[in-house]
């Protein structure tokens, strides 16, 4: 063949690769609106091996697109962690338990399940939301940028080609994206395939149609989610900088058989002398064991670090746990997949080129599986990123935002190499026979190091520093990784007030606690009414409204933004909530008013809908889901406060509730005037 | 056209009706793998009108199929209701406020859905259990049992001859089957048209290829869920028998625009002389009002008692709604649905002829739709139904059980008509204007009736007598509605000893709080481990196992059970689970012990999956969720007892944990050898 015809076509945002990166940032364009097309050189998803955990934080954010329940439902929920170690006899016996996540942190609990599903859960949501699909077997082949019109609203500066493969090219030789896996199932067993798949499957033979064509896609942004070996970080020519290390692990997805009494735990276990498990058990029977391979030949490439692959099967690994984990027994007879690594952390040095290409995911920072973490940071890297690419390519916000981007998540990323760092080499170590025993690993610091490292990996400590939409003190470039991320105009800085409210930290994400709707007094999770949408959010917290001065300050509220001066119509345009959402959280007796003692700011009136009933709410006791108390879990003191809530979540500011200027200063430390602007589509809730 | 094609089929259930009666027949049949057809003669489901209340009780039986978390998070949820009444200048007011569901008896509340939606998740589950799907355009003609085969198991004695329709008579003239609703709907409105719904207005498209033919379709078993009209129930020669009264009422599904503080509360509203209204939030902004019409003439037929439809429109409605609810103001621009009815309260005199063809739902009772009970009776009818069916053709059991449907379900329609009859009384009433006037309903008497009647309503506090099948005391005729449903040998009747677990009450369904899983510590509702799967289980609480004399307990049980020559083998054969499942519920401390501490007849081992990690459980504190405390909550005495439930989740019986024969004879009343039975298809879980 090898003869194309080659067509031309522009787009909002391109994204390369439809991993989790990759579909998240597609969710977000479809929430917003946003013109966008999702390439992946692979011609199907994938359907077995690559599970993960799922952290606190990713199933609020999950949770936030629709499909937190799907997530929690279809999962396996990982409850406790068994710590085993040697006795002083060198058998291995349990020494401790701790719960897999800290109570109280977070409604949802670190959960496992198949990467497969939670693709699924995202490519449903964009093609419900907005139609769009990822189109498979398209391989980008050049990318350039004209650095002249990188500033510019209006331009497509980003140029990339592409040519659609033929199935045959575009299906990958094994199931697994590894370099270094395998594909190994008997044929009757594939735990991971599932009926709804179906319709994807189908697309992968439409792929032929536009077999062998070329096309010039011109984009305003670009998103490279396409992973470790990243294409596009190679073409704007960023790199990853870090390390490898001696530690070779073999990776088993099975169904177990074995008289192990904590096989259904997450279990870390030492052996005396033989290397170390991680116990992962998943959904559908299955188990996957990290298992230390101590016994493999190294290469006498690469100075004799390298491990020599071809030793490494499934027996070998089995072996490996068979004997770190003796006397109990293990084998199995169900092999879903399998893998062997060595374990790296690299991260990238930038995220962005110009902040038209952006690198997300495995793309920008690499490390070693066992902490759960992977799948959860690449996803919360685009999570961070899309609504802002949207917010500006709506005209609703400058380009000034977007550099938070790397400021944010290059800090965070560098602080998962470093406990990924810490982790590894705590759990790949031998196990310190005696308090002499220096070279060995002392196990209660082990077991400190888990705890410690849980808060860490529920994904609910990030704390994204001062910035032109984090309103926190602190110098701006050294909050985050050293990107200058101030505001432009000194003036417009506005700082907040912590103490008012205590436990809404500002730069980190809104914890949540249940609060009732006023109206119909149906408990939602405060996170619920916060779905992502691109929307921003004003909380008043308003106090106990039967109280003349509280009622007069929620009076003054309501003046000040229903005025046509200020910052609601400003940035908003004529109809309320579209930008930016207006909500209401009392503590007078639920009984003791109405929705009509509230300013009209709080419950628009609608010539055809009516008034909106969903924007008022009161902390007071349910009937059948107990009393969220937010006042005073969160703090809150009684004259009430303003908080400003980021489209995915996080605090911008906490302040008085009696300084509106303050709000009305920080969105226009960002936002630009909703004069002019093309027609904002927005897709409400979920 | 006229001409037709005679082809003629056996199946071993028909259907007749895609109601929620007839689909929850179809879902049964399908998690149970029986040969089944469901025809209905509309050519499309609906899309708007009859909405509905969802009780309790209905919602758990939705969760135990596999969609109750659908129901949950897309309906509106109804928290309290609010009574409003004339004060002494005979202007309405908020006299008082009570809670929707009674705190306590359920973990799901009262929740109100379009009865389109709910269709939705039973023909999706038909179809992702077993491919079932709903011939549409179907039409019955004929309807004949041959009476010398209905006791023969392997007979069809049923012959039905059905027509197959074009599109253009398959399609109702409304979209409501209500006999003098009428769909008025602004063309931009379809509030309750959902995307998933295409696929089935494309299977409308493929009437047409068999359009005109006749087939004759031979069953085992029939259910007519055809409703109020039912043509089944005519065939077979069965009547309602019952009432109507005076009153009338109209029904608007509107988008109100209104000044009515509680117009997103149930609100039942008595005004001084103009009538009641009822109000029933519903889903995306709509409410349902249920207004008593006071000014509606009458027309000479039927004695002048019946109302002049014609003089009925949605204007005439909103207007008498206005008159009751001023002074507050009333309108809307959105109408989605409305009708007008007269109550009338009529039950079947049969449920079944020759427990061979049986009606459910409207087809056997009818009532007012205000206490938001149709939809839900007439699914627990079929809920019924279904696994006992289903247990006959598969060989499990006797067709003895069958006349336990008449005897449990004509009870409840009984006590439904009374409970509407009164309750169609009190609220049709004029309040009395002081102690009195004695024509006039006492509101303190109305309060109280609504109390009272939240617990009937929740679907709660149904109570099935003594049968084969309900090992009550006290005699089997007279504890249903008369029909014999006593054991055949008296030898082997069991009697329950209530004292040993008070709140697990023998004929009611078993009460739900969290257990915790043994072998991973995550907590589920008890009720969450019983799904619909056509499974009985004995549920073993085991105590202490810590302690030596619950040890032993333990022992004989798991050898009692474990014996080829007990009801474990000879009613399910080779695999346990298949038929009755095994599951332990016990109170030691859970880091005492391992799931190795219990007999294998709790962890049945299978060579290609290992151990059953998922039949043992603990009543322990969980990290995130709280502690069920079932033994307390229940009432278990310490040394524990053995239960039985049926596959619809109500208690057979409860009994000494040392008397496993009261289990063997209870199942030997009813259940059939599994020698020589045909290869069971089993769908487990969900």
């Amino acid at each position: 063949m090898g003869s194309s015809v080659t067509a031309e076509s522009t787009t909002d945002v391109l994204i390369i690769g439809a991993g989790p990166a990759g579909l998240m940032m597609a969710t977000w364009m479809a929430k917003c609106g946003i013109k966008t097309r999702i390439i992946d050189k692979r011609g199907s998803k994938i359907f077995n091996g690559q599970a993960d955990g799922l952290q606190c934080r990713t199933l609020e954010i999950l949770d936030s697109l629709g499909f937190g329940t799907r997530a929690w439902q279809e999962s396996n929920h990982m409850l406790e962690i068994c710590l085993w170690n040697p006795d002083e006899q060198g058998t291995i016996h349990r020494s401790d338990r701790i719960p897999d996540t800290i109570p109280g942190i977070s409604r949802f609990q670190q959960v496992v399940l198949h990467q497969g599903r939670i693709e699924r859960w995202f490519l449903d949501c964009m093609s419900e939301t907005s139609g769009l699909h990822v189109e498979r077997g398209v391989l980008p082949t050049k990318l350039s940028i004209d650095e002249s019109a990188v500033e510019d609203p209006d331009a497509h500066p980003i140029t990339i080609h592409v040519r659609h493969l033929t199935e045959e090219e575009a299906t990958p030789k094994q199931s697994s994206t590894s370099t270094n896996g395998q594909a190994v199932q008997d044929g009757l067993f594939r735990s991971n395939m599932s009926a709804d798949d179906t319709a994807e499957l189908i697309k992968v033979a439409e792929l032929n149609k536009k077999a062998n064509t070329e096309e010039i896609i011109h984009a305003k942004y670009v998103l490279g989610a396409d992973g470790a070996h990243s294409w596009t970080r190679g073409q704007i020519g960023l790199k990853l900088e870090g390390e490898s290390t001696d530690y070779i692990w073999g990776v088993l997805d099975i169904v177990p058989i074995t008289n192990f009494p904590d096989i259904r735990m997450r279990c870390a276990i030492h052996s005396a002398s033989n290397g170390s498990v991680m116990v992962i058990p998943r959904e559908n029977k299955l188990v996957r064991l990290y298992i230390q391979l101590t016994t493999t030949e190294k290469t006498a490439a690469e100075g004799g670090s390298k491990a020599d692959r071809s030793k490494i099967d499934p027996d070998v690994i089995l072996q490996s746990a068979q004997r770190i984990m003796a006397p109990y027994t293990l084998t199995y007879r169900k092999l879903d997949w399998w893998t062997a690594y060595q374990i790296g952390q690299r991260v990238g040095t930038q995220f962005s080129a110009y902040e038209r290409v952006f690198l997300a995911g495995d793309a920008v920072h690499t490390h070693s599986p066992k902490a759960g973490q992977g799948m959860n940071v690449s996803m919360q890297d685009s999570f961070n990123l899309g609504w802002k690419v949207a917010s500006v390519l709506k005209g609703i916000s400058s380009r000034s935002i977007l550099k938070t981007y790397q400021s944010e998540r290059r800090k965070i990323a560098q602080d998962l190499i470093e406990f990924d760092h810490k982790f590894s080499r705590l759990f790949s170590g031998r196990p310190a026979k005696d308090v002499m025993d220096e070279a060995g690993i002392n196990m209660e610091g082990f077991k400190e190091a888990f705890v410690k490292g849980n808060m860490f990996a529920s994904g609910i400590a990030v704390d994204y520093g001062a910035s032109t939409i984090v309103a926190q003190p602190g110098d701006p470039a050294n909050e985050g990784d050293g990107t200058d991320v101030a505001i432009s105009d000194p003036k417009l800085r506005v700082i907040s007030n912590q103490v008012l409210a205590p436990s809404i930290e500002v730069g980190k994400r809104i914890p949540s606690v249940k609060i009732l709707s006023q109206a119909d007094a149906r408990p939602w999770h405060l996170q619920e009414r916060l779905p992502s949408n691109g929307t921003w959010r004003v909380l008043v917290f308003a106090g106990d409204i039967t109280q003349p001065q509280q009622k007069e300050r929620i009076e003054r509220i309501g003046a000040a933004f229903s005025d046509t001066e200020a910052f609601l119509t400003r940035y908003t345009g004529d109809k309320f909530g579209s930008v930016i959402e207006v909500l209401a959280i009392h503590n007078a007796p639920r009984h003791s008013v109405t929705i009509f003692e509230f300013p009209e700011v709080f419950r628009n009136f609608d010539p055809v809908d009516g008034y909106d009933y969903e924007k008022i709410f009161v902390d007071d006791v349910s009937y059948h889901e107990g009393h969220g108390e937010i006042y005073k879990n969160f703090g809150i003191v009684p004259e009430g406060c303003i908080v400003i809530l980021r489209p995915d979540q996080y605090v911008s500011y906490v302040g008085s509730i009696d300084d509106v200027d303050a709000v009305d200063k920080f969105f226009s430390g960002f936002m630009l005037p909703a004069t002019g602007r093309p027609v904002v589509k927005q897709v409400n809730g979920h």
